[in-house]
């Protein structure tokens, strides 16, 4: 067959672990110079392609790509665009062929969640639709744990970990001040629509009755006066109060538990204050001192305490997909399949493009106690082999190394600039 | 010398290494059994010693005292309690007496902050004014730096290390995706008097320019014009802005920023916002998709990633609040001195407790940029050493483990009810 080039590229969210994906796909393209020529990287996602905007990844040194699988955040740049349909924006299809054409790119690897997903389906169907030969293959990635057929999401075992240790800190510092000070601690943690994350809040314990006492999840509709009488009980019987709530916590209309404060000094709606709001509710209810922390950027950035496992899954994912293309599979995704048996271990899978788009995998009603305020023993069953292991990124100077690319843009054959928007 | 028994106890907001303290003391105390029988730790701080509620340290395990070095949070249970002066509740002084008599205590350590300090400092008045024999002394400890006479604060290095850590991962996250999304982040951190804690963001940075962009410190006023402006700049020139805000940040009025902005749902004003307010202030006047993070007692709890130089100090006054003791001295409190020369070393030094209690040390000026807006060379060249290491703790299943004390209760000898309010 004849060598071609490939294109990769970042989208959505980052994670502390997308880059390991990068290294994934670079290290083993890289193994297969008589059928890969250069890769490049988009520069901030598909964007990078439609604007002729690449990295050449050649330029990078083999040190610079193994130190991606320690750098959080999105190397090349990420970006939340979404393709319409070959319907809706014809042009933007022809737009790619005509770059991947003038820089003769073969492979399409597109590390994302659903929506991005949804982009590396929608790419995979111009072989057909225009008639350029592509191969295309979706890499996933995605803290919220939301993609289907795969068992976990690479990037959700790093932010499990995180928040499983941060609110086991957490709750050791409210258990020594709880008799004179403060007695409740509210940790409000990401995913707006799965409570996968909010789960692992789970994970900080030891022994049943270990904090956290309450976990809010997006899948049940919030029970205010249940809330109050459980954490009334938790303050009785622990003398405080750990609840790790998912910012997507809904009231029983459907709205947001977010968007339920007060006006801020601009006479906006509070945004990101689930935690805010239940503090206030539960001081103003039942008196308790209140802390609360929003993790927010830190959680899913914090490379510092990733899931060795998560890491290792992300780097298989990014290796994975070359395979998969260089053995001329098409339009697929590699899964993370959970082999059977005692001890956890896993393998790589494969899934449809086409199936996986914009599918949201919630957390299943039977991983959710029956009151709904907690999880069940099957689901700390799953939650708790994605955590295992501290891959700790190298220091200097006290702070995490981190990665600097050069980032050698590919030169514009085209030169025509395209708006996107 | 007759051998007597002392008195531990952890006072105020806890730390990542206060327990590291706790072990220096216990392991220190055990080395002179001739000298001092057995060392009783206060259940929550004072409270315990008023109301006769110990915990007998020589039922743990050297195994377990070990382990208090790797455990966050106070073991003992702390406390937010002051002491009134003698004339004003002498009561509570004869109170102290009475247990101490009870049980034979004549050495007392108290490990807190500067309010600490000064509940030290008035039992340290005990003897003279009670005639009862007792050798008092103090040991640092505060994660937000501003005890005076000392170097630095046991507790502080971590959150400064914390700090820094998750300001450079988050400001990746931001680097990502600023592009077509957020383009401003907001980390707010502790610190209601002093800066210390926001100027740790700066640490964060490599090389100049890189993130934070902007850092607001309690001891300069907010002014509103020039940060909008500086805002701007930022994402002109690098894409996005990271901001490190203090929650003691204030209005030119002296007012807090924190408390500026709007009611909550509840009606009341909405507290612990530096954060949401400065993000809906950029937003609102200058468009700018923004996130933002609260750490709250994920900062002063994160022992995963506690700096080792600041798991060593929290050890060594410790230990040398009890050789101090051993040695004769009394009302004085053991301090960090860092030595002179190129490179960074620090010895221990000792301060009165008198001269300690109820003064905080402010950020110098010079350690702020002419802005206001960031800190100087000095500051860096001040805080550097203090995040140096890594103190990793054991893991066990995926979260470190902590010690589980038996925490056996002291006889009660009185055993008079003492209400403490």
């Amino acid at each position: 067959m004849a060598k071609r080039n490939a294109f990769y590229a970042q989208s959505g969210g980052v994670t502390a672990v997308i880059n390991a994906s990068a290294c994934g796909v670079i290290e083993t393209a890289r193994q297969f110079p008589d059928r890969i020529g250069k890769l490049y990287a988009g520069h901030n996602g598909i964007v990078g392609a439609l604007t002729e905007d690449m990295i050449d990844t050649s330029c990078e040194s083999a040190a610079t790509i193994a130190a991606l699988k320690h750098t959080p955040g999105g190397a090349f740049g990420s970006c939340r665009y979404k393709l319409r349909s070959f319907e809706e924006n014809r042009r933007e299809y022809e737009r790619l062929v005509e770059v991947f054409k003038a820089h003769d790119i073969g492979y399409f690897f597109y590390n994302g969640g659903g929506d991005s997903q949804d982009t590396a389906n929608k790419v995979s169907q111009i072989s057909e639709r225009l008639g350029y030969p592509i191969t295309c293959i979706g890499i996933p990635k995605t803290v919220d744990n939301d993609l289907p057929f795969t068992d976990c999401c690479p990037g959700f075992g790093s932010v499990a970990k995180y928040v499983a240790i941060s609110t086991r800190e957490a709750a050791l510092d409210v258990a020594s001040m709880c008799e004179t000070s403060t007695k409740i601690f509210i940790l409000e943690v990401m995913g707006r629509h799965a409570g996968w994350i909010a789960a692992a809040g789970a994970l900080a314990r030891e022994e049943a009755g270990d904090p956290p006492h309450i976990i809010l999840f997006p899948e049940i509709k919030f029970d205010r006066e249940a809330f109050l009488r459980k954490v009334k009980a938790s303050v009785k019987d622990h003398g405080f109060c750990v609840i790790v709530a998912s910012e997507g916590a809904q009231n029983p209309d459907g709205t947001f538990l977010a968007d339920s404060g007060g006006k801020d000094a601009f006479g906006h709606t509070q945004l990101g204050g689930v935690a805010p709001y239940l503090a206030h509710m539960i001081k103003s209810e039942l008196g308790y001192k209140y802390h609360w922390a929003l993790a927010d950027y830190l959680q899913r950035a914090a490379r510092h305490i990733a899931s060795a496992t998560d890491v290792d899954q992300a780097y298989a994912v990014g290796r994975a997909a070359v395979e998969f293309a260089l053995a001329g599979k098409n339009a697929i995704m590699p899964t993370i399949v959970r082999n059977p048996g005692p001890e956890y271990s896993w393998s790589i899978g494969e899934a449809p493009l086409s199936l996986v788009a914009n599918v949201e995998q919630k957390m299943p009603r039977d991983f959710i106690s029956e009151d709904g305020f907690d999880v069940t023993a099957p689901c700390m069953e799953y939650l708790r082999p994605l955590i295992q292991g501290e891959a700790y990124p190298p220091y200097k100077n006290g702070i995490p190394e981190i990665v600097h690319l050069k980032k050698v843009k590919v030169e514009k054959v085209l030169n025509i600039p395209f708006s996107v928007k």
